[in-house]
């Protein structure tokens, strides 16, 4: 079976699930403890981080960008990178903005404080960096409430790669409840919308021992 | 004319560069003081970040992963990114690593630390991070010579953007004499190669006013 080695609060991890769940393509999940350096995973990915997509073939693909690039080639039905140069320019430059910017300046400082560092050992939150992570929160849900308010989707009129890496993002910190689904209401509409599609059961199911979500985590009306 | 907007030191914008420049697309490129927040400019690129690819009809492409893979698309002859599903996988595997971690762990503690940090006003060069850097360049070293020593390039037989976004890094920390060549013969001769290539000359004609680079950084014997 087509395996999925992750953790489940990774929002590049959640980001690839939902490009696999969003094109049907059935896969497995295993979790992976990337900071124990199973000398298996290395091998996989020397970066020994997760998302790695292992096919059935055995075909292994190591990071989200190569993963979710090579799920658009490989099966082609349900595109999610848009149709036209521009279409797909747009839908890059939004999967960037999240996995990178809205990453460093916001769940980097919130999700990773809080709960990776203390998995890998690394001490306690940082108090600035937590501070710092609400405050850019506000420019990040405002610019996605923008996108909602003028498009049908993020990068545009069909629903796209774009939607799932803000997603991810979101579902990831929304899991620990640190969304201030309050700072925009179009970004909170745009996020129902797509709590209610099919392929993000998957992650309204998850469930980590010890960590219950907030009561609205998996609830699409929230 | 295409226009690509820029700074000298950005890694970034060097991979466009040298991604354009092999392809033999004409362009023109323009500074860009990001850090002023020029209206027009965060108009084309709401990150305000560089590079940004205007195309000499308006269409604008922000982000170096949305401009090299626009480029890929719209530019087909001298492919970067590999043929198989295979070969795209190792390439994009190879960028993300180059464009995410080396930059993290490498580049950013350097480059950024002893030059942008100036630029932008936010005080002096942090020797803790700087160390970090120079500990941190050993195992990149390392591994982009034991690729090149195993491949004929960075991510298989024929040269790809992985080459291109490795390149684009170090150049810039060679630009201010930051590189340890000595730490690998193979990193260093795979880069004689690079540097050699007609590619290149741009980057290495590169002279920015008040800081100048070491005689090595220029020379393709180095
Ligand atoms: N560029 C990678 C980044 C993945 C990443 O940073 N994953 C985190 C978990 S969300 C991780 O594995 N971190 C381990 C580490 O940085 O050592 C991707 O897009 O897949
Ligand atoms: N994801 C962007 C990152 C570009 C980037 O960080 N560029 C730097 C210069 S090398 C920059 O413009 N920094 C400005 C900032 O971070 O505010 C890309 O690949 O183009």
């Amino acid at each position: 079976m087509r395996t999925l080695y992750h953790i489940p609060l990774s929002p590049y991890s959640r980001k690839v699930r939902l490009a696999l769940a969003e094109k049907r393509i059935p896969f497995e999940l295993r979790i992976e403890r990337f900071w124990e350096r199973r000398p298996d995973f290395l091998a996989m990915n020397p970066a020994c981080t997760v998302p790695v997509l292992q096919e059935e073939n055995g075909f292994t693909i190591a990071d989200s960008y190569a993963i979710c690039e090579y799920l658009d080639e490989a099966y082609p039905d349900m595109p999610l990178f848009g149709r036209t140069l521009g279409e797909r320019a747009e839908v890059r430059r939004l999967i960037a903005w999240f996995d990178h910017k809205f990453h460093a300046e916001v769940t980097r400082n919130l999700l990773y404080e809080k709960q990776l560092k203390r998995l890998l050992g690394r001490g306690n939150p940082d108090a600035a960096a937590m501070r710092a992570g609400y405050q850019n929160m506000k420019m990040h849900m405002e610019y996605i409430g923008d996108l909602a308010e003028n498009r049908a989707w993020l990068a545009g009129s069909q629903i796209s790669l774009a939607d799932f890496a803000a997603a991810a993002q979101l579902s990831s910190l929304d899991y620990i409840g640190d969304v201030k689904w309050e700072l925009s209401e179009p970004a909170r509409d745009w996020y129902a919308r797509m709590k209610s599609r099919p392929c993000f059961r998957g992650l309204l199911a998850d469930r980590i021992s010890g960590l219950a979500p907030p009561d609205h985590y998996s609830d699409p009306d929230f």
